[in-house]
């Protein structure tokens, strides 16, 4: 990652921020959604609500904001000898993360927030795809360069284990996986 | 489709429903989702705020139901000739309709509503997902049967086309759309 202009790690701006994504997952281990306010999070940290709705905009952002960093592990992608195999693991692991009630929950707050603070490519939705293209391409990565792969990836992979999760009522079988990986690489090598 | 129980069509619970359809659509073409309010919205059909409490819960389902009767036309997928060539009409029809502003906000609105009120398989998630399979459907019922085709088109056309909307920055370009329908054809013959 390259340094980032804006407030320093460690500041004063990380401190509030860790605080109040901190009292967030608390609450959200507690009790719904609909049940938490601002002002109960900005006491719960030890903020003013208008520090919150000053950085946030309002709380389906912060919501979002959580449910990002929940979603960005910082581990790199287990290593399993094949780029096919990374894949497999990857996707295998992203679906059960995703799939999961925290994921799922993840998920609907990053579609529901409007982002009306930040530019387009800012966005939540646009930061969560684009969590899966930089795994996506550190896996291709180890291996031979192939054009387009990635794209193939997440149209015939990460799209039908978000879709389904999203609007069906299970998600794919983790069995699947394996052969949406094999089809986007075909379809890769085919074009 | 087999007669439902309960109100029957043209009776007071259809005009209720129409009439509040009616005055949702009327305020969403006015201003924006976070100025609208259920009174409101009372108001202007000529019914009790109760009453749509009552029927829909919350202000998200209603605009969750309103995007459902958006979403669904009546109209049977077009023919072409083929069945290919019906798949890839019916996916850009699709995918210009859903990318549109108003086929976007109804996406969201549809996956925001949280449908405490309905059982799993009648969840507004659930049955736009049911309308892309029935129209689907209709298409492959125009050729020679192969198993599973609908789930392929589903996971290789259909997923594609909302993921990006839905967290890319550009939908898919129209002309993918015909890559994705032969990939599905394809998948769905070496399986």
């Amino acid at each position: 990652m390259s340094p980032a202009p804006g407030p320093r790690p460690g500041g004063r701006s990380a401190r509030i921020q860790q605080a109040v994504h901190a009292s967030t997952r608390k609450l959200l281990d507690e009790r719904g959604r609909a049940d938490i306010t601002v002002p109960m999070i900005a006491a719960d940290a030890g903020v003013t609500p208008s520090t919150i709705y000053r950085r946030w905009g309002d709380i389906t952002e912060l919501f979002a904001d959580v449910a990002l960093e929940r979603l960005h592990p910082d581990a790199s992608p287990r290593e399993t000898g094949s780029v096919r195999g990374d894949l497999v693991a990857w996707a295998q692991d992203y679906l059960e993360e995703m799939s999961s009630p925290v994921g799922r929950a993840a998920l609907r707050d990053v579609v529901m927030s409007a982002d009306t603070l930040r530019s387009e490519d800012g966005t939540n939705q646009f930061k969560c795809a684009t969590f899966c293209r930089t795994q996506i391409e550190t896996i291709l990565g180890r291996g031979e360069p192939v054009q387009g792969v990635v794209e193939h990836v997440i149209d015939h992979v990460v799209a039908p284990i978000i879709y389904r999760i999203l609007f069906d009522l299970d998600p794919l079988e983790p069995d699947r996986v394996e052969e949406l990986v094999d089809h986007a690489l075909d379809a890769a090598v085919r074009v």
